[in-house]
């Protein structure tokens, strides 16, 4: 099954004659405690709200983020889930140029393609365990309109600190080059690298964040990016005013006031990573890297298996894992998993 | 209040602070016999499918759509909203120069402006009912690259045959000028005005649909369009994969299929468009244009009222009517009321 996502339960329910219900779904990155009940309830008891237009300012959504991230409202769009935003900006920058990592989250190429520009990839070495060095990064920058960074980057688990972020800013500024950091999965990490609050500082940075993988409603589907005011002006006027669906602006405000699902929820992804990736670690077959988000990269070179056998193997079994021969320069070598209950991950070890 | 659409209740209500629940809305052309049962308890019995992402492909939703329209499901794109497909369209035909009518919708020329191309309008007349014939338009089309054409166009609920759609379709195919259809408010007609089959048979044809109007979803969004097969596949590359969420698409799913409720709302629009028609042409000081979908707009020019001062005083009162001021040719002249119950129909004649 090539596949340029996780998820997709239902493709894999038909290509392998399985029931939904029973699949186990490692292939995608989602929080699994399920949604807050704080929003299933709400939802529950305001879906007659369908009946009238969402808010196409998302105000009460807005007031929130930008208490918790202390930026002004003006500072923010809210997206149909995270990746709106990103075929959102290439519309409305236009890039010729594009730089991406590689290997990372396919969306950006996408995207840039489709308004016709260009890609560059900045390779990742697996033999210097997928980090980078900006020395050999920042060159790369000139005649780069906008360059992508995933962090923590996608599927490799990898993240760069604040500090080299602020570097990497400050010379993307110097060659008029637009810096996007992707941090959709930010919330997992324990280490604090968010440069959420630099859009404030400096006008070449938009970061993007996604509400859906760490509260677990990737089905409402919501986002947003912060950026400098300018921008969100050109970006709100070039999308549909009502793309955010009143579900999902109601999910959104009662998830991240919902301290203590957020604690639960660190608690037990910090409990169940460190538990699957000490147990993988354990098959003398598997490279197994260490996850500081909720999903873990595992290279299977030296067993005898490429990643479309064993996920056609543990498919056909009801476990969908994701086969990263999608990403560029991961070939036939890696899977992703994502970190999932003590039962589900018992389950996975076991059939491996 | 000065707006580009209806519907925005929680603006309203803090204009003029009102009750959000105790506004009664004529200013959203919403069904307002409200979602149908089958709608909503289809989505309080799955609200746990918020955990998994939406199916990128809207399959179930398309088989459905593309069996009632006798379509093949490759000339359909399902959108998140309407709206967004316009956005969409403007991002992937970028064209240069536009034509809508005058009055319309105003996110046409919203989209096309937001990719840099220029509008032109195509008048209606105040004389001639807002209607217009062919030979005064198909010159217009001439180094026209795309046509949006609403039909029953929105506010003055005018439409024009399948005859003549034709006909200008066959004229733009000519000019090498793309024609859109918004058949939005098609499904409240009586009349027979669609040309969606058409797609199949004209390249230069997209037909838009809402179904957010007709199942009183607008919260949800949801909207589908028809085209040929060629650009389907660029409007697919051009957005993100899972721009419908799964409730959106559910809901489709459940409304489409149900004919007991379509059979319904057809019968109740068609009552109170005849009664809110009639009692409003009671008052000797508005003209009255006659509904042929489920909005009615009023001429207020032999009144003493201008449409914002209206507006504002039945505002006060908690009724919103749709100020038709930011209309591009209506002046101050004209409000447009959407049909509703028989009460709130009784209560907004009561309050005029």
């Amino acid at each position: 099954m090539q596949q340029n996502h996780g998820g997709n339960i239902r493709a894999a329910a038909k290509e392998y004659n399985l029931d939904p219900a029973e699949i186990i779904d490692f292939s995608a990155n989602i929080n699994f405690l399920g949604p807050p009940e704080s929003v299933t309830k709400a939802l529950k008891n305001n879906l007659k709200g369908i009946k009238d237009y969402p808010d196409p300012e998302c105000n009460q959504l807005k007031t929130i983020i930008a208490k918790q991230e202390n930026l002004e409202e003006d500072n923010l769009v809210i997206g149909n889930g995270a990746v709106e935003l990103i075929y959102l900006l290439a519309t409305v920058l236009s890039p010729r140029e594009a730089l991406v990592l590689a290997p990372t989250f396919s969306e950006y190429r996408l995207a840039i393609e489709s308004v016709g520009g260009s890609i560059e990839e900045f390779q990742l070495q697996k033999e210097e365990g997928f980090r980078f060095n900006l020395d050999d990064l920042l060159p790369r920058l000139d005649n780069i309109d906008i360059f992508f960074l995933c962090n923590p980057n996608n599927p490799t688990g990898k993240f760069i600190t604040r500090e080299d972020i602020i570097e990497i800013i400050n010379y993307a500024a110097s060659q008029d080059t637009f810096l996007v950091v992707d941090e959709a999965f930010v919330d997992f990490l324990e280490e604090d690298i968010t440069v959420i609050d630099l859009v404030k500082q400096y006008d070449n940075l938009f970061v993007l964040r996604s509400l859906t993988k760490f509260f677990a409603i990737p089905g409402l589907r919501l986002g947003y990016g912060a950026t400098n005011k300018e921008l969100i002006k050109k970006l709100n006027a070039s999308k549909d005013p009502w793309n955010v669906n009143c579900l999902a602006q109601l999910a959104g405000e009662k998830a991240l006031n919902d301290k203590e699902y957020i604690k639960q929820t660190e608690e037990a992804i910090l409990r169940e990573k460190e538990f699957l990736y000490q147990k993988l670690n354990q098959f003398s077959k598997f490279k197994v890297y260490y996850p500081h988000a909720n999903y873990i990269l595992v290279d299977l070179e030296n067993s005898n298996l490429t990643s479309t056998r064993l996920e056609e193997k543990l498919a056909q079994q009801g476990i969908l894992v994701r086969n990263c021969n999608t990403y560029s320069g991961l070939g036939e070598d890696f899977i992703r998993v994502a970190v999932k209950s003590r039962e589900n991950n018992l389950e996975l070890i076991n059939r491996l």
